[in-house]
């Protein structure tokens, strides 16, 4: 600053205190500026779950164009602070920490092979973030949601409390709109779970739907099961499908997953006791005996995922659970960490 | 939906009002999902602006994805209801529509072919959403913004008031974001306004710009001259150059215009009398006799644009303006309605 | 207004919409400014539930303080605007009228004595209050809150889904709180209702009360029985007492009855088809055939009451739920209307 | 808890993280649970200031009351968090600490000893509260405001930054009200401040009053002064009165302030940088020397006032703050603490 300028500001403002550091209590940093990435930042700011947003990633054109359009709105958006570097130092104490960055499978590549790249770029974030911001929670978005997040767990050194998955919390919105929309209700008035991992795989919980406490299945016995004639397992498929589809017809998910992430964002920073479904290292729960992540409904606060509720499973429901727990277990003896 | 899906709903539900409509009385429509129209619907849809948004685009996938995108998070948006069709009777009784359709410059293209261009596509557009929505009030996003505001009041039939142009209620916010980046205080705290043709041309009035009513002219009176040796006016250079620098590192722009538009939309339909920079009929105001739209400070209400705050502008400010009203003027003369 | 106001006015402002009267889509009318009332009105505006609130009352001083208090902090209300009258007029295109006038039992008055006096206030107040807005919505605070719901009802000439009282919605709120804090979550996910008349004789749906799904009575089959060794049935009892230890100790209940009232006030003013414990006509339902009101999961949108959600419950619960019904049906008889 | 309740819980929870203790980062203690206190506290949870709130009173029942009160309405407010105690303990790592305790003038009793009795409520409180929460920042809400915020900021050993007083925020807030109502507009659209003493002698800055930059004084080059025919200055003496007004009417003054003080703490928890009108040691600006507290424009951040804004002030205004800053002054001489 030229000393003229210093000169406008002096004569405009009589400093207070001088010197402080003004730390926000709720910083977030969003790493990866994808669509996936940008949908979280700005439905964090645009739902006021955070005043203080820093973004990361490599591309820095991109980077600093996000950043300059989300701050020529902050008038917007009740003055919120955005910040932005392909430094990870801009990440400084973060209380909670997005992680959307990772590779898109090539043409003939393995599971196994994906798993190994983006577990590469994990190993060149993670640490580095912890050591900037000690206290923070990791939110992991990246795909496969379940296997990066044990990834990112082991190479964070934080305790599994404060190392999440976003999970099946996108798959259980999905879900209640699907299942709200077939009987007309608000989806925050349909209640039901899915569970495991996220994607193709999930388990829903048919067991537990229920609006005002009355379950699908007092009514229809075998909803979600094969033989039921109302197919109400069309809604999972759907489930199962939907980011298929949508990135079919538009080439990428990005508001719904963006949304999920602002609502575990509010949970940590409310420090509310939510139950969302998020994954967690579910290692002694449902009889499952492998250090994995699955996402199951946690109790969630400021300190990340407090306790597990432990739900009622039909014996498919927790087979196709153990056949998760497998799964993430043996793609990740093949990772090299 | 079968007769044993009818009777799982029969089972579950008692009708109470059988046949009624339920109509949202804040609906709105965007037209065009472009990344602008896109910004503004989730905008609109995160900050619980309405609870009711319809999309129109003409590709249809594309329409499809982001629509299921948007619905497989109104879990997270308040139970917001959201639709989309090709087909504009899908924006039925839109309280608001906002209109950001339109095409881009060919190479080579001139710029009144241009806007013959977007203005054939409001041709095709305006007098049906209009014939849909009798009531509505236009928001025009499209650019050249002032010059299509005008052209959709044309083809509207509508009352001046109610069609509207996004204008430079961005230009401001862009404005007040860089003036109070210098100063280290809230855009909010930070107040300036630029008038005039969205773009280039665009007019900042420097003497109104103060925090706390202290003008910055009374501490630096050649602030934003070509003299002042603060260099000011680089902030009103920069909000010119915003679009192209977002543009040339991002592609495009999207969230601060999505955010305005929310914005405008939230004064609408809080029937608040706030005032914002916004495209209007200008004839008769500043001097100005030509039947032309240009950004003024606006009290916007439910009615739309009520009335038109009549700044004390300097000569300079006042020449550039009516340089603009003349330009538009000419422009206009070229398009065929 | 004098002439030179005018000219400053006219020097300031250039009119475009020179006569038409702005209206607001989403009025409300509290009727009754007590401590409920003003919660009610006050958690609708911080809410940002409503931007157009007008207030009545027969003491007019209280009446404006209240008004120009909430006037003061408007512009900490998104520029709400707030009125206020003894004359009914003032509630002229309310979309929602909130009744909690009433009066309060005196020494000595029979239950049926008091019913009668407050029905009388009815008499006087919803017929002009339903000329003054044809397609309001009706929502009854003031108690007893089930049978003055009938008696707006038959005196409104509103069809039956437009007529809502507030009924077991904050037993509801109570219910889970309670529950919640037993079991350390928020009390949005947990998940429990209260059905039948607001207040002594509430029925608590035990065989519905569940976290992500799981019943509590999967756990502990006598949870809400009298044998239950962990006494979970306290819970209710607490909801029971609720208002009167609150009033014991406070002089008067506020803040969660205010709340609920905006509660239910969204889910009309977004249209969101949410599910809500209000009381609503009963007849036909869980084999009541008597013409009452009284409190079950109720479908709510911009139509009031589009549909009840018919709970599953047990011979006890229904036996408790006629009761109330046979009591209702007596007591109006017993009232002159 | 039974051991059977350990059980249930048991079931229906796994334990992910122990024994840590979960933090809230925005909790707010309010001191003093009068009509102004509960305001405040309501105010800061409807609009999600902070979702954890503790009040403090001497009044034991009436604080349960309270405490109950907003915990039966938690569901509808995010899950706040709602704690009460008489014991001050229940404020530790408070990040703001509203002070709204203090006793009103008895007759006969001179100013003074008014002054006096509140100082020593300060004595007993604020010491303590500081100790429970030593990074915390005071907002004093008592009246005689200014003298109080001295007194709090004498006995607190915090730096000038984070001992404030609610000051003129509100007198400004209810000055924009009325020149809104009577130019039409929103009142956040009005710009105009009061600074000085919070109450009777406070100060009108009308050189700065504007909307959209455009100075009244602009127009009506006596506005606000006594010669004005358009009486602008009665705008002044209605904010002067607003307070005598509302009480005589109602009986107290309650949403206005509390809601100002939610916008305070809004400023301070998003560490936004807005300039807001708030008392703060004034010693060094304007020419004052003395070590007072006045209200000024000031910019507020998480570390509370940073900066004050050194507006342009006329002579006539200059000697009023002058004259308010000498009667400070003379009247804390006098206090004993």
């Amino acid at each position: 600053m030229d000393p003229q300028m210093a000169s406008l500001k002096d004569q405009m403002f009589q400093a207070v205190a001088e010197d402080v550091d003004s730390k926000s209590s709720n910083k977030v940093t969003v790493v990866g500026i994808g669509a996936v990435g940008m949908a979280a930042a700005f439905s964090i700011l645009a739902q006021n779950v955070s005043s203080d947003v820093a973004l990361i990633d490599m591309f820095e054109n991109k980077l600093k164009g996000e950043m300059m359009d989300l701050q020529h709105g902050s008038n917007f958006l009740k003055n919120a602070k955005i910040s932005a570097s392909t430094d990870l130092s801009v990440s400084a104490n973060s209380r909670l920490i997005i992680v959307t960055a990772g590779v898109r499978q090539k043409e003939g590549e393995s599971r196994l092979d994906l798993v190994q790249r983006n577990a590469d770029i994990m190993k060149n974030l993670i640490p580095k973030l912890v050591e900037y911001s000690p206290d923070t929670t990791l939110l992991i978005v990246s795909n496969p949601c379940d296997i990066l997040t044990y990834v990112a767990w082991k190479l964070s050194g934080l305790p599994k409390n404060r190392v999440i998955g976003s999970g099946t919390n996108l798959d259980s919105s999905r879900f209640r709109f699907l299942l709200a929309q077939r009987l007309n209700v608000a989806p925050t008035s349909m209640h039901g779970w899915i569970i495991g991992e996220h994607g193709d795989s999930s388990v829903p919980v048919w067991s537990g739907v229920n609006i005002a406490g009355i379950r699908l299945r007092e009514i229809n016995p075998s909803a979600g099961l094969d033989n039921d004639s109302e197919n109400w397992n069309e809604c999972h498929k759907d489930v199962v499908n939907a980011a298929y589809e949508v990135i079919k017809l538009k080439g990428y998910t990005s508001w719904a997953i963006g949304l999920s992430c602002a609502d575990i964002a509010s949970a940590i920073f409310r420090n509310s006791n939510s139950v969302k479904a998020v994954s967690t290292l579910v290692k002694g729960i449902h009889g499952i005996d492998s250090e994995v992540f699955l996402s199951l409904p946690c109790v969630l606060n400021a300190n990340g995922v407090v306790s597990i509720v432990k739900q009622k499973l039909s014996p498919d429901e927790l087979a196709k659970l153990h056949a998760s727990a497998a799964l993430m277990d043996e793609v990740q003896r093949g990772i090299k960490l």
